[in-house]
């Protein structure tokens, strides 16, 4: 009785679900202690202090009615927008305005307002492999095309002379992220340069306008003093999708924003669209509670010292064993090598262990598992003995 | 550069921004206290005070990855699923469990998670007039063809006669409003057993399965002890859709629910399909602070009281001055029978005495306007006057 698209996303949808309750079967048996679950990732550095007492604050001193009341615009509080707007242009030299900035429901929420809004059947939207295997799916709800960069596996930057390749008259967007999941890898800016070169070419070879979305859940997540470009200052049909799930640790409340900059072509009429895709997809508003505290602890951060000596151990932890891997400048994933072909072997093998990883191929880069080492120090030290005796099967 | 399927929808939005901004313009005019805007559909009585205490005991309490963490099921947490179930069964003697509940992003994103889950391009959603004009937006993210069933402006009941002629093989689903917006009607249990009746005679001759899709987010607002019947008890292919944006003054908290029965036909696969709909149209799972507030606050209920004074009084005195309405049952609307055949020249008469009312073509039943009472008891008593002296226009 199910949809027809539906299908094939709720089979695959049962192996994630299969992971999961193989987690929780060998934590019934070994004890939650034992279990190195690399698969989620779920922040576990708790959201900042001032966000409870920013919500303390809101619920002593807002107006209900206001708190959690409809907002005048689907697109959110205006005090809101413009807070998050200068905040930018604070940062990162941008010149944005409240009318600008987009509240939406996480930053899943904010791609499919995008999609929704530029999208029509047929056209091709380009990633680059390894990806966060949702673009699929979100692309697909729209009737688009996924249409994916093999990945580069020397050093998981985009490969751009396929990228050139791949762009025709129906390519609508790009959508890149970075820092990436499930690499950690953050987009240089070289990269980013010749990627906006090879754009522009391409639009004016072709008439068209094409949008360049950076998906960037994982900004703020940076080690080693790594700067991540802000991509609308390289390209301006440039659209921004963010989420505050893990700067804040806040990815159950579903809060981000979208920024569809005035450089952007028909910005107005693009905003005017997205503001009413927002509302019709379902989402009306993001929540507004969250509105109000993301706006009260937009100097905040989470905890990154914490990801960073989590980083550091298991990389090198890894190294040791003779695994290989590239050490990653950001988000809180590492992207290792399997030392098989196919790396669902290698995951199988690794649950001897009580080791969880999510094989490559869910992120269209087979022959690689993404390890999420956000979770306690104490399991990233536990596990070494473990990933020790795995890689004596193959080294 | 935006999507074919959305130039419409902003044009279209465009005329309800303009009714917004002509009340901004109206209030900066003549202030805001001899506006009389019953446009807007947002509830002014504040959320109970026992949802103040809950955020408060949840952020004193409560881990915050639990609090602000991802919900291991995308269907909502565990606890919260069942605490609703269990109240559901208490109160109208179903039995459902956690597993049957989906929360959701409000009941908007409910019915987007419904109608993704069974509707393929073509599938017609048949609905009846007049009706939240929404509906007409959501079954068109799926491809779907809303068909509408026309009004009965005698005591706005559905008309049955007509539904089951406009019943196909296409037919995939039917949604209703009860209470209704904008008629404020609440369809009585003959008219529920009439309409199970004839939409099982209909899957029984084409051999399909119609569900039968109820949109609740007024149930808890009925006036002179109306009872709305439970409608998963009248017929097996109904799923709820339910929104606490009224019941507990929250519309700008986006938390509600869906209900799946096991009398559903292939309900695990639909609870499945829908689990993964969340997920993928960007929802990811219903705001989790939200989650936990409602589960602390299920048996509190916003003050009727308020609202049946307003209706009351504006019912009784647009009656007094010579307007045509049925009293209303539910809700927060009023549905008043427009003096002259074009309602929307009766608004625009309404706006030179400031009173703001949106045609009842919105709701695909012209001839009709639609006042929503939400508003302080002050701005009905101070409306009564100007009515009374647009009322001389007409009679």
């Amino acid at each position: 009785m199910i949809a027809e698209k539906m299908k094939g996303l709720v089979a695959n949808s049962s192996a994630i679900r299969a992971m999961f309750e193989e987690g929780n079967r060998l934590a019934g048996i070994y004890g939650a202690e034992n279990v190195f679950d690399f698969s989620l990732g779920n922040p576990n550095v708790p959201a900042p202090e001032a966000v409870k007492k920013a919500i303390e604050d809101l619920v002593e001193n807002e107006d209900p009615l206001v708190l959690h009341g409809y907002t005048n615009s689907n697109s959110g509080y205006a005090d809101v927008r413009e807070a998050v707007a200068k905040s930018l242009n604070e940062r990162f030299g941008t010149a944005f305005e409240g009318k600008n900035i987009i509240m939406t429901v996480g930053a899943a929420g904010g791609l499919n307002v995008i999609l929704k809004t530029i999208i029509n059947a047929g056209d091709e939207v380009l990633t680059f492999a390894p990806y966060f295997g949702e673009y699929r799916a979100y692309v697909n709800n729209f009737d688009g095309v996924l249409v994916e960069v093999s990945p580069n596996t020397v050093d998981f930057q985009p490969k751009l002379d396929e990228f050139e390749k791949k762009i025709t008259p129906k390519t609508k967007a790009v959508i890149v992220n970075t820092p990436n999941n499930p690499t950690g890898v953050v987009y240089s800016e070289e990269t980013i340069k010749k990627m906006a070169a090879i754009m522009e070419a391409k639009q004016k070879e072709y008439g068209t306008e094409i949008f360049l979305i950076s998906d960037e859940p994982y900004r703020e997540l940076v080690y080693d003093g790594a700067e991540v470009p802000y991509l609308t200052k390289y390209y301006d049909n440039t659209i921004v999708g963010y989420s505050y799930s893990k700067s804040l640790s806040l990815p159950g409340e579903r809060i981000g924003y979208l920024v569809i900059p005035d450089e952007v072509a028909d910005s107005e009429d693009m905003l005017s669209a997205a503001n009413v895709a927002n509302r019709i997809l379902g989402f009306v508003n993001a929540p507004t509670l969250q509105q109000k505290i993301v706006k009260a602890c937009l100097n905040e951060k989470t905890d990154i010292s914490y990801y960073d000596r989590n980083r550091e151990a298991l990389y090198n932890g890894l190294k040791e064993c003779g695994f290989d891997c590239i050490k990653p400048e950001g988000a809180f994933y590492l992207f290792v090598k399997s030392p098989v072909e196919n790396e669902k072997e290698f995951c199988e093998a690794g649950k001897k262990y009580n080791i969880l990883m999510v094989p490559g191929s869910s992120f269209a880069c087979p022959g690689y598992v993404r390890l999420a080492y956000c979770v306690s120090y104490e399991t990233i030290v536990n596990s070494l003995p473990k990933f020790a005796e795995l890689a004596k099967e193959y080294f």
